[in-house]
């Protein structure tokens, strides 16, 4: 504690937001974050978001998906959500960063939006994220949602790419 | 250092560089930097760019500007640079960081080559820079040095945004 010490003095509670999701890339932010940000004083938030529910779209003869579809769907995303939560905790606890401050948190809507207003509503002070190696074209149909959060979103963010 | 542990093992010597420059943007994003990311097993890496030099401009009558003009501007354009690290330097000192292992470097070009370049050359690990709030037009017309630089810097890139 000789250098440190003007960094501590400053440090209190901070909300670190890590946006995880399927991809190798978020689980590298997570450990990213964890071996450079994460300290006994900062809370992580864990923040998964799942796709929009599909109550609204049709299927390829154009009439809307039965209930039982729905419902099949609702169950599969939810349990994504669960098995990303999982692997996220697996990446802690092989950092040996088990007595984290942790929230798990599951937003539902379109990524980069739910991302933003996580930001703002749980006034997170940083968010990680990592970001998927899109070419041209795949960048330029989807848009990129760390590019939209690094823009949009109301803290620092860290965008972090996989090696 | 309790449930700091797991991550205290996992810091190495790493090197992070703040790009800073004239706007009150990257200063935020330094102490940002110093009260987040900053430790004693990291050293901090100062980045200023100053613009290309003017050899192949051309005044308002359409000749090269004269030694002596270009002269003056260079020496303007060093004066700035110092100025620049020493505005960083006394954010430090504000934050109590005198004692942090710390480098200047500066180097000439467009911004976002220069920045991607040191990042590669020095091997930086982290690169946290400011972003300035253009609206859409000065945006659109100058491209952002922060996107470019969260897009092909080759290391996790920190975004500050003032608050």
């Amino acid at each position: 504690m000789t250098s440190l010490h003007f960094a501590e003095m400053e440090k209190k509670e901070r909300k670190i937001m890590v946006a995880v999701d399927e991809s190798q890339e978020s689980m590298h932010a997570l450990s990213w974050c964890i071996t450079n940000l994460i300290s006994e004083t900062n809370k992580l938030v864990l923040l998964y978001v799942r796709p929009p529910s599909a109550f609204y779209s049709l299927d390829a003869a154009g009439y809307n998906f039965s209930s039982d579809v729905v419902d099949a769907m609702e169950k599969y995303s939810m349990h994504l959500a669960n098995s990303v939560m999982e692997r996220a905790e697996a990446v802690c606890r092989d950092l040996n960063a088990t007595n984290i401050n942790m929230e798990r948190v599951v937003g539902v809507g379109h990524a980069k939006n739910v991302i933003c207003s996580a930001v703002k509503k749980l006034e997170a002070d940083t968010l990680v994220m990592g970001t998927h190696g899109y070419g041209f074209f795949k960048r330029a149909l989807l848009g990129s949602v760390s590019d939209h959060c690094a823009k949009h979103a109301k803290c620092p963010v860290v965008i972090v790419k996989q090696p």
